[in-house]
């Protein structure tokens, strides 16, 4: 991996976990709940992958991604009227996203390279690292988790992992361009989501029971 | 394993995905939460089983549980008022019971034949492949989780799972007579508890404190 | 591991069981599913940090503890008015106490001597081992998990193994006094929140947002 894509995964790491801090901070929770919640966001879904995978966690020969979700979770706890300032809230949203393609395009590759599960796995493989460990925060935390909500934020990256192992698999020699081209369209359509506030229409939802 | 118990076991794979997503459905949620938990409550349980016995995870070597998962799912959500007719729906359940039937006592044999924690582990590790994926569902769309409510399910599971068992120690030479004997006879108990609509009496069961 | 600690190591899985299936059983659930929960609550923290350190589950080789949280689950179901009386469920209380105690610093213990990412991971792991099994146990019960009450039970145990992971660094020489002093240290303030009836002061706690 080079520095750019280490030092964005860092910073998608870090958004990770203040989102999460600032999603459970409304219910009023003690700071070790805060940073186990923080903590498990942002590293929970590459965790899953690599159970699955058979392979050592990601985070244990690097523990920079720890220190930086407990060090992100510790200073939103603090600080918390500042992460909820209008503009700093919306760059982390951003920064979530970015980081959101980013893991996930870094786990479809690492996956298609490993040659697990050819062509599905490295997809779902991708999903699950990362929205798997907001899926844990949510769980524990007793909120809603994000498949029950019409959240434009899975969807993208869904679709931008299916493509780029669509190029893997037909024109292997684009990879890095195809990667940064994947990573930039999950993130253009979640930025987009999240400026026009856009969710997923009810035609394609099923229909809600009547209370 | 032999062709038959390969097709049984894709019918029952596509049954826990057509029963989970119409368990899901009323809430109202989109196709892609609605593919997701259709999958996991197809193959999340071998997927658990596979993690802790530490062997890789049976579908990276055979794609085609998801694609019927997946196939199975989408259909669901697309043909709902098909798969909501009362004798569709019936077929589903008895077609579900019959595959959660299979893959205990598959895994109770996978289990038993690695010598991994005999003779309990063998037992536990086929109720999880039979139960564990629904139970990640439930836990995911926020619903009650099987083992809060009276339905008979997991308890033939256990029953039949403890039998094989039983006999793989005591009668390993009718190792294939006794597994076919244990589906059906967990089948059969499943299939009475969904026909007569029996649930776990009062007398074994705690007493609720009064809200 | 010498006699002592297994034995205390069985008495902590007990009462794991038990404050398990008291906690649930309020809900009136049958005895199938406390069992589970109670076997869950009991080896579920283990079981995770086996499953990420990529070594065998520890029930694999020793049944026992399994044997020790299903037969406690059983008695505490069949004998609930024993259980739930004062004394006894105090005596429950700090044995569950002393097994965290234990269990939590035997992982930091174990982790730190497979040289799994020091110092972090040592702590992590320490803290799950301890709080893994009753965290998943509240999730499929549908119960407020502790990350989201203010109860003084990870807060010890988390200041306890990263001071054991310090001595274990800086004065390895003294492993097995500090690790029994990091023990009575954790249960001696786990002890004084039962007694006192002590929770996280609101000042440690973000602010609840008014509902």
């Amino acid at each position: 991996m080079n520095a750019l894509t280490y030092w964005v995964g860092m910073a998608g790491t870090a958004a990770f976990a203040v989102t999460a801090v600032l999603a459970v901070a409304p219910r009023g929770i003690d700071f070790f709940g805060v940073t186990v919640l923080g903590i498990i966001t942002a590293i929970g879904g590459g965790t899953i992958r690599d159970i699955i995978l058979g392979v050592p966690v990601f985070w244990a020969s690097d523990l920079a991604y720890i220190w930086v979700a407990l060090a992100a979770s510790l200073a939103t706890f603090a600080a918390n009227s500042l992460f909820t300032r209008k503009e700093i809230y919306r760059l982390m949203l951003y920064l979530d996203g970015l980081g959101a393609s980013l893991f996930a395009i870094a786990a479809t590759d690492k996956v298609w390279a490993l040659d697990f599960g050819r062509p599905l796995a490295p997809v779902i493989l991708g999903i699950i690292t990362a929205i798997g460990g907001g899926l844990i925060r949510d769980v524990l935390a007793g909120r809603q988790t994000l498949l029950m909500t019409r959240e434009i934020y899975a969807i993208p990256i869904s679709f931008g992992c299916a493509l780029y192992v669509a190029l893997l698999a037909f024109a292997p020699e684009y990879r890095s361009l195809g990667a940064a081209t994947a990573i930039v369209l999950i993130f253009a359509l979640r930025a987009a989501a999240i400026h026009w506030n856009l969710t997923v229409p009810d035609r394609l939802a099923s229909k809600p029971k009547e209370g």
